[in-house]
Formats: structure tokens, C-alpha cells, sequence
């Protein structure tokens, strides 16, 4: 490796070092119709336009097997996958899962991610394609690429939000952060307490489980469908609430006014995030993992959004010299700033 | 992770384990044309038939940075994944890319891989339309999906062989290999020498090039095309040419007969192997990554094949209880065994 002057990756963080990698591929093909820079890539091929995404977990940095089963682990890196299909209006179809190993894992440890991966393809009506398996010297690795398909004026981008447009969120936020920090303290407590130690997960099993095995919002998507709502702008929440309303902003060139007291959260994350003395609203704007849609409606839709069960509106889009802001219970505005999980701010 | 009965991998060898792993996933949809098992899955969307193939390449397992230069990398983890879909007779369209880097790696250093990784595309006329970007606690990871098309009457699997078609061969095989031998004796020269040495590759470049920059085969893919041959069954040669063999006898249920006088080897390859004392038929049956295309034909095509250049036929097809042998110089027949490159006899 050569050495000139030389940019620590921390100094871009991981949007900019995608933006600045990817800024020079041009599109060829007029089947490519949206390359990066969304959930997912748009491919048009026939009828129906074809979706893909992709996603890298890597041992240390995106999970932990010391506390992270691997049949949850492989349920986990496929509905994560699904979750960016859904992000676009799309029903995910196929996958293909490269996965490498290190000695330490034996075929049988193998097997339970699969199983994992299976019963995730079972649950959202999705096949396994194809893949690659080689040795690691240096922990698990696991690669999955999902397909999917859409019809071309279903497909909801995120550069369509537009000013008056209402920012609704399915589901609840935060939880699956907060059950992360409940398996890390359980995980120190254990590591001093020796072998005897059971973990205390009653009355916080909502949170373990957002953590451990996500869901994918395919049944928000139907809902979607069946009311004949097709969103001005969608995306998965994965990196956090706030992260992903900037995205939102950036890419359909609005600002936002989100309403604190309007964000969904569990009572399990509420009482958790008491627990440990954390900010709540912190672990719910900048948490991630939740693998909610946050999506964005025009205003005569709203009837029918107040009609939908999980669903909550949390704001609306505005013009975009207004900025991105969360208004306080007290009517404060406060610029939204993406706080949301870099993988490059850790060390090896 | 649970300890009961457990395999080592190695018991299985990486085939063993993918069908262990693999055989399990029903496919649901009746778009999804072929999955696991060929180079590439072949799904239907409309007009065209989408294949999709995926590569893990893993630092330490499958490259060594001290002696290939990032941006060559980049390009040979595109190109092995073009290969994959020239190799189902299509052609590739569009990669996902998804990059874990350990922090010893600088934003200029994934510059080059992304500059081997865009000046592939450009060449092969593929789009870049995705990715994932992570740190990672342990080295270099590299996750290419390539997505291509094809006719549905073009795409050709591993299972067409019939009785008596004709095997042939592009290009020349062995040179990869030798290459990566030459590159670790220079290395392991280089570590005991201390600063002043310089590696001494002249006469050698042709080796070099195969393993540092080896090239897809989509002219021969164009050369079949414009003679009017769909060949029975292709596959790349990415394990090496025993292992192909193999798996074109499997899938197609049928036996062949290869002979070793018949093998294309380049002359570099042949003093390469002598410097070092190696097997010549060995390198050339078994040192893989040479990613030609290794195809059978109707005997009634041989005239056709015959003018086409860099195309060597090297054997036939026989019924299945013949078995899979190399032919040798004195007529004695050896059974073909796959002593492919396998990734899980490495130990961390």
C-alpha cells in the first residue's frame, strides 16, 4: 500500500466515504434506473422494475457472539435486507448470503445461522439464490444481497418529499438500542459474576427481542398498498430517526418539523432508559436498528393514515430554508443533527 | 454459541458444506428460474432473464496486500464476478459493492480499490449501483453481487453435457497460479533481504498479469454468439480446471475424457513451474484462478470451433459410468480428482 498523503476514514465517516467512492461510477445501461444512494438499487428489466440491496455484518463491529444467538444472528441479516426492499415500496423475492468463517465456527454453528436465514425466507416468502462460502482469519462474515421487484410507479424514493407532506413512523423507536445496552450490561455483570450468573431479562423482553430479531414492516407496506397510499418518500430506520430525516431532506431538498412528544416509544424502552439514566429521546432520534418506515404523505392522506393501525404521524416536511428540527415538549426547536451509529468511529 | 456434537468444516470441504447448507431452501417463486448451484441464479422478470452471482474475498484468505496492489485488487473482485456471468452466457450489468475496512486502511487506499473496481466496470460496460461500506476489526473484506442478463434460450448451465460434445477451453491455463508462486517466492525473498531488493519479475510478466489482473472472457462470449453456438454447458475456471470438470460431470450426469497433450499452457507458465520444480499438469489442472471458459459443444460445432481463435479443444464427453480421466502423454488414463483451492484448509 502506497503512502502519500493519506485521510483517516474517521475524518469522512461512512456516508462520506460512500459519497466520495461512488461519485465517479457512471450509469451505462438504461435498464439502470437509480444506482446509489438509496435503499436500494433500481433495475428495470421487463414488467416490473427489480430491486436490489446489500448489506456487509461483521463480526466485533455489527454484532457480538457472546451474547447474540446465530440463529437470531442469521434471521437478523436477512430481514435487514427485506427491510430495504420494503423502504421502496418493493416485495423482496431472492437472496444470496456469502458468509466467511473463522475455526472456530464449526458446521453446526453454521448451520444455526442458516437456520436463522431460512426461517427468515420462510416468514417473508423469499429464496435463497445463491452465495459464497470461504475460511476467515479473522471472525464471522456475513454478505447478503436481496432482490426484489416493484411495480415502476410504486417504488417510493427518497427524493420525493415535498413541503406540507406529513412524516409519519410505524411501529415504536428506540427499543432496539435500548435492548442492546440491557445484553451489554448483562454481558459485564456475567463476565465478573462468574458461572452461576443468569441474566435478568424479565419485563424487558419487548426491547431483547427488537435487538435480537427485528421485523421487517411488510405489513405496513401491504396496508400501504391496500389503502391506496403510495408515500411521497420512504426509507428503513436503521441508522436512527435522525439520520434517516436528514437523508429524507437532503435527497428531496425540504426541511422537517418533527414533534418530540409524537415520537412512538415503548413503555419497555421508556422504563429501560430510565434504568440506565440515558436520555430518552436521545436513544429514540439517534438509536437505530429499529428497522421502522419513516415515510412522507401528502396531507389528503391523512384520514386514512389516522386509520391505520402502527402508524403514527410525527411531523411534516417544509420548505428548505427551515432546516431540520425537533420541536421539544416545550416549543423549543432543536436542529436535528445525524448522531446515528458510524461503524468507522471504532478502532481496531 | 452451543457446543454439541460439532463438524469441522474441513470435513466437509467448502462444496460439502454449501450443499449442507443449501439444500434446505425451498424456492417459493416461480420467477426465480435457477438458484443455488450454477455460477449464477437465473431469475425472470420479463423479456430478459436476470442471473446474479456474488464473491466474499477476504484478506489473508484470498489476497495478501503486501504484494497485490489495491487498485489491481479492485479490479480482479469485479472481473471474477463477471466472469461468473459470462460464464452462464449472459452479459453483467450492474455490481453491488460492500467494503469492510480495519483502520490501517486510509480513504486514499480504498481510492484504489475503488479505482481497480470502476475501471473494470468501465472496460466491461458494467454500473456500480450499490453497496455497503463498514469498518472492520480485522482486515480487508470485499462483497461483489453482479447482476446480468440474458436471452432465455442463451443462458447455458452446468447441466447440458451431452455423450460426445466436444470440451473446450479458452485461452491458457496454469499462469495464475504460477504467478501467485512467483509473488510469495519474491516476497519471501524480499523479507529476508531487507530494504535495497527489488523483486525481479522481467520475462515473467504474462504470469503476473494472470494472477494480478486476470481478465473475463466476455470476447469469447461475443465470438460464440456471432458463430451461432450455445454451448451444452459452460462454467468459469475459477478453482481449477479437475474441479470444473467435475462439477460439468455432476450437474450433467455424464463422464470425460481430457487429454493432458491437449491442455493450452503458455510458455511462461512452463518455465515458471520448471524454476520452481512443480508439476506442470498439475498447476494447469489445479492451480484455478485462471477464469477462462471451460465449455462443451456438439461434435457438429467443431468446424465452427475450430476457426475460432484462443479456443482449444482439449477433450470429450462420455456416458457417466466412464468416469472423469486425464488422458496422458503415454495413453495411460488418470481419474480426475478436485485438488481445487479450498479455502477451509486454512486455519486462523
Amino acid at each position: 500500500m502506497n503512502e502519500e498523503r493519506q485521510t483517516e476514514i474517521s475524518e469522512l465517516g461512512e456516508f462520506g466515504l460512500i459519497e466520495r467512492l461512488t461519485k465517479e461510477f457512471p450509469i451505462r445501461h438504461p435498464q439502470t434506473i437509480k444506482g446509489v444512494g438509496d435503499d436500494a438499487a433500481v433495475l428495470s428489466f421487463g414488467e416490473k422494475e427489480v430491486l436490489v440491496t446489500t448489506d456487509l455484518l461483521l463480526e466485533g463491529i455489527h454484532f457480538d457472539v457472546r451474547y447474540v444467538p446465530l440463529k437470531h444472528l442469521g434471521y437478523k441479516a436477512a430481514v435487514v435486507n427485506f427491510s430495504d426492499i420494503y423502504a421502496m415500496n418493493g416485495t423482496p423475492r431472492q437472496i444470496t448470503v456469502s458468509i466467511g468463517l473463522s475455526s472456530r465456527f464449526t458446521v453446526e454453528h453454521v448451520e444455526q445461522i442458516y437456520a436463522g436465514i431460512r426461517l427468515a425466507c420462510e416468514v417473508y416468502g423469499v429464496d435463497m439464490v445463491g452465495g459464497d462460502t470461504s475460511a476467515s482469519v479473522s471472525g464471522l462474515v456475513i454478505s447478503i444481497t436481496c432482490i426484489g421487484d416493484a411495480a415502476k410507479e410504486n417504488i417510493v424514493y427518497r427524493s420525493g418529499a415535498k413541503e406540507t407532506d406529513l412524516i409519519c413512523v410505524s411501529g415504536d423507536l428506540g427499543a432496539a438500542y435500548m435492548g442492546l445496552q440491557l445484553l451489554e450490561r448483562e454481558n459485564r455483570v456475567a463476565a465478573g459474576a462468574g458461572k452461576d450468573f443468569t441474566p435478568d431479562f424479565s419485563g424487558k423482553e419487548y426491547i431483547l427481542e427488537r435487538q435480537l430479531k427485528p421485523e421487517a414492516r411488510k405489513d405496513i407496506v401491504e396496508e400501504l398498498g391496500k389503502a391506496g397510499i403510495v408515500p411521497t418518500s420512504m426509507m428503513d430506520v436503521s441508522d436512527g430517526l435522525s439520520s434517516e430525516l436528514l437523508h429524507i431532506c437532503k435527497a428531496s431538498g425540504v426541511g422537517c418539523r418533527v414533534y418530540e412528544d409524537r415520537i412512538p416509544i415503548d413503555y419497555q424502552t421508556a422504563c429501560m432508559a430510565e434504568e440506565l439514566n440515558m436520555n430518552l429521546v436521545t436513544a429514540a432520534m439517534n438509536g437505530g436498528e429499529d428497522y421502522e418506515l419513516l415515510f412522507t404523505v401528502p396531507l389528503a392522506d391523512k384520514d386514512k393514515i389516522e386509520k391505520m393501525k402502527g402508524v403514527s404521524m410525527i411531523g411534516y416536511v417544509t420548505k428548505p430554508e427551515l432546516g431540520a428540527a425537533l420541536v421539544s415538549r416545550d416549543g423549543n426547536e432543536i436542529p436535528i443533527r445525524a448522531q446515528g451509529w458510524n461503524a468507522f468511529s471504532q478502532k481496531d
